[in-house]
């Protein structure tokens, strides 16, 4: 079975400093026709499973503007621009501007977050060995978060009230669930 | 510690047929100044963990033109306008449209996809006493599927492969794992 969707043309429709919009013209396969694909291409991003000696795993609170609320989430952040090259530092860096945490990182999965619309690539870390990094580097300017360690059953009560509701932070408990097992 | 960012502005840069892109200008807390929120509204979508009574799970091939790959997801689909108010029609209309499946619904997971600039709902339903649709509805036009139905462990290999390379089947099968334990 064919499954390409040819571009017959591609028109940028924004470009800003998070993603661009794009709309591609398709030719199905199958003689199927044409159709319209408007797709949002994004850097990629890295976050990171950390638990603690004490056996708690490190979440983050913070305002997501896109929903208009408090969400509760593992250490994440974007790749910068060339960063591609280096995940892994991306996610340190991460753990550490916004957890204080510095670690050994495992890759547990590499995926999509959005795969029908948008490109955004993830990257999903184990950091183990964790310790308490002196003089972090400071928060991004933009971003006001509060830090929290809490057990796995904390964590599952956290996505049974909605606090915890996106999926790299279910994807990360899950993991650390299935570990425990 | 105040974490709401206000809406100072909002800007519509594009409607489409599956988002539509605003551009707003917050006032962050802590008097930390203003920044410039880019956001993907999405109407919300529904996406299905089917197990066979053979235990297999059933999953779609299908080409996504974000990645300009073929990938191997759970059957899913977005709400139409109008049908936030019955997800579960939506699941199981996309459960039969795409595996020609019927079954038990049951709400596993509600969580955002992209949280950091999409507001895209997802939820995530179990289908239990799964029966083969006879007849069933059409595939959406522009629709190149093609099904599969998979063990756990041949489920993990495709994850390891890259096969399976986006969330929600992620999710879905990492679910699956911890009933199986």
């Amino acid at each position: 079975m064919e499954f390409e969707e040819k571009t017959l043309s591609r028109r940028e429709i924004y470009k800003g400093p998070i993603f661009k919009l794009v709309q591609d013209q398709v030719e199905l396969p199958n003689g199927k026709g044409t159709a319209q694909r408007d797709l949002i291409f994004h850097n990629g991003a890295v976050c990171v499973l950390a638990v603690t000696p004490e056996n708690k795993i490190v979440l983050v609170k913070q305002y997501r503007k896109a929903i208009e609320k408090v969400s509760v989430e593992i250490p994440a952040g974007k790749l910068e621009i060339g960063e591609n090259a280096d995940p892994e530092a991306a996610a340190l860096r991460e753990l550490e501007e916004e957890a204080a945490y510095t670690g050994k990182l495992t890759l547990l999965y590499d995926f999509y977050s959005a795969i029908g619309f948008c490109n955004e690539r993830l990257k999903l870390y184990l950091a183990s060995d964790l310790t308490k990094v002196n003089n972090p580097r400071p928060q991004d300017e933009d971003e006001t978060l509060e830090l929290l360690e809490v057990s796995l059953e904390e964590a599952k009560a956290l996505i049974q009230s909605g606090d915890i509701c996106d999926a790299k932070t279910i994807m990360a408990i899950q993991y650390w669930e299935l570990q425990e097992k």
